[in-house]
């Protein structure tokens, strides 16, 4: 099942009360997507938050729009729960009663890996879309909406956080296409939006920066890479593993890495993001551990301490070579 | 003066004998730009080189493509004498007897500082282009030369590094529209370029930028930031200056931060990149101190010790908050 962007939009166009909801460790695609979207159904005179239960990263701040909630009793009657840049009920986690309260649901996403755990009354998958953002931007001109400006903005950080400043892979003819006609738009300022994204990193946040940076564990003779974030880490620097933003791309900057992985030790478990530079597969070492993404960045979680997840995961990052 | 793409296009058309002259301190614009033009050149038959008189950096040496020299003999005549990126003898200081050579004198330029020591036969600047590599990609059409993958890639290494991956202020909607045909041509993968000009940093180059950013110095309550790269500390670090390539937009990263300085110490001179988050107009403190580049990225040199530099530069820093 793939429904066309000119299908949903004609649902949407006869549905009120719309709960939406991004992954779990919201990105800038996930969050962007779900606010552009908010705003485009909210400019049709419809009722519609983005449902969350966790605080939002201090650099996507700007991207609420005033839309987000953690109370989905706003709304009396919810017609679609609409759920993004993900696919499956292990992304949306504590917020599987708000979800259900959906009489209709659907899912817009750009993931490979599909879970198979919910019945979606439509789903829209585009692997060969950069970001979520680029789908919900044809989504919106289907709908007629104008792009507004703060639209214009939610799409820009969407597509420009989710494909590495348009270096990464994923990025096409279209992505530029999309983003050229953002820049259109009356008052459009990319400069203004990156550095809200990007530019703001606190003094304590650059110090961590550095840390894991000099303490990377290289294997493989240097081609694969491996940085850790645990608790300790945390506390010693002051911050928050919201943070740790930006990290990965610097790993991947080392020349002969080709893969590069971040662990990060939370209160609940610890996530490893694993990125390739050229050729290695990581969203196949992600889904076998259970997690997913794309093929050159993916991502999965472990219950086990963060040396052990080491010793497990970086010989199977060196096969991977 | 300002000549049109077309009108060069037609007087390239019946040159031979082609050098062409990057400004000093190369970056990918200037030497992207040199070499697409010269493939382009040499696809039409004629014979042309990209002259230079100092190594090209080691993250930019696929740009060479086999077109850069420091022998101007190769030709025994020069029609056309062609700078680029750059408007003055000051911009290529030792290679003023090979620019003589040259029959006719042009110019492809997208900087606001104009130098007068030049009489050129034809110019182009557009303040408004992103790059040079944007003219010089509307000047290849022009030409009507088909775009090689070899072009393209040099003409997205020019725009991808001068836009700062297209975040800049100075990308637009016509940055995206040529890098969205870019996109189209086949084979191309902007993935690949973009880890040859970013993701080769060698440990040394990592720990030469985890110094320089643990000893900021800071003035106007964190709005201005200013490192210092010392012969001393590329000897410790055993990194040439051309690898704190990358360190300026780390520095502009930082919450608060308006302004940011990097001062370079060289064997002549002490070099100073000016960088301003939003509002601050860095051109203009260049200027002063008889350097240039846009309102946002600036540049100027010093003949003084490194610590004195400093004093002089940071209360105009300031003062331009």
């Amino acid at each position: 099942m793939n429904d066309t962007v000119k299908s949903i939009a004609t649902l949407l166009k006869d549905l009120d009360g719309i709960l939406i909801f991004p992954h779990i460790n919201m990105d800038g695609d996930a969050l962007g997507s779900s606010a552009a979207i908010c705003l485009a159904l909210r400019s049709l005179g419809k009722k519609a938050y983005i449902m969350i239960n966790e605080p939002v990263p201090k650099n996507l701040d700007f991207l609420e729009c005033g839309c987000t909630t953690d109370d989905d009793s706003l709304l009396d009657e919810v017609q679609l729960s609409l759920m993004l840049d993900c696919n499956g009920m292990n992304r949306i986690i504590g917020r599987e009663d708000a979800w259900n309260r959906g009489k209709l649901k659907g899912c817009i996403d750009h993931h490979m890996s599909k879970s198979t755990d919910i019945r979606f009354d439509f789903v829209r998958t585009e692997i060969k879309a950069a970001a979520t953002g680029e789908i919900i931007y044809n989504l919106i001109r289907a709908l007629g909406v104008p792009v507004s400006l703060d639209i214009a903005n939610c799409i820009f950080a969407a597509i420009t956080t989710d494909t590495g400043n348009f270096q990464h892979s994923n990025t096409t003819a279209r992505t530029h296409d999309i983003v050229g006609h953002l820049h259109k738009i009356e008052g459009f300022n990319s400069k203004a939006i990156s550095a809200l994204i990007y530019d703001r990193k606190s003094k304590e946040a650059l110090h961590m920066e550095t840390e894991v940076l000099g303490n990377l564990n290289y294997y493989a003779d240097g081609k694969v890479a491996v940085g850790r974030i645990t608790q300790k880490l945390l506390a010693e620097c002051g911050c928050t593993m919201d943070e740790a933003d930006g990290i990965v791309p610097r790993i991947m900057s080392i020349d002969g890495v080709e893969i590069g992985c971040l662990l990060k030790e939370t209160e609940m478990n610890v996530r490893a993001s694993l990125r390739a530079k050229t050729y290695a597969n990581v969203e196949r070492i992600a889904a076998s551990f259970g997690g997913g993404g794309h093929i050159l960045a993916a991502g999965c979680s472990f219950d086990m301490p963060i040396g052990e997840v080491e010793s497990l995961l970086s010989p199977k990052l060196e096969a991977a070579l």
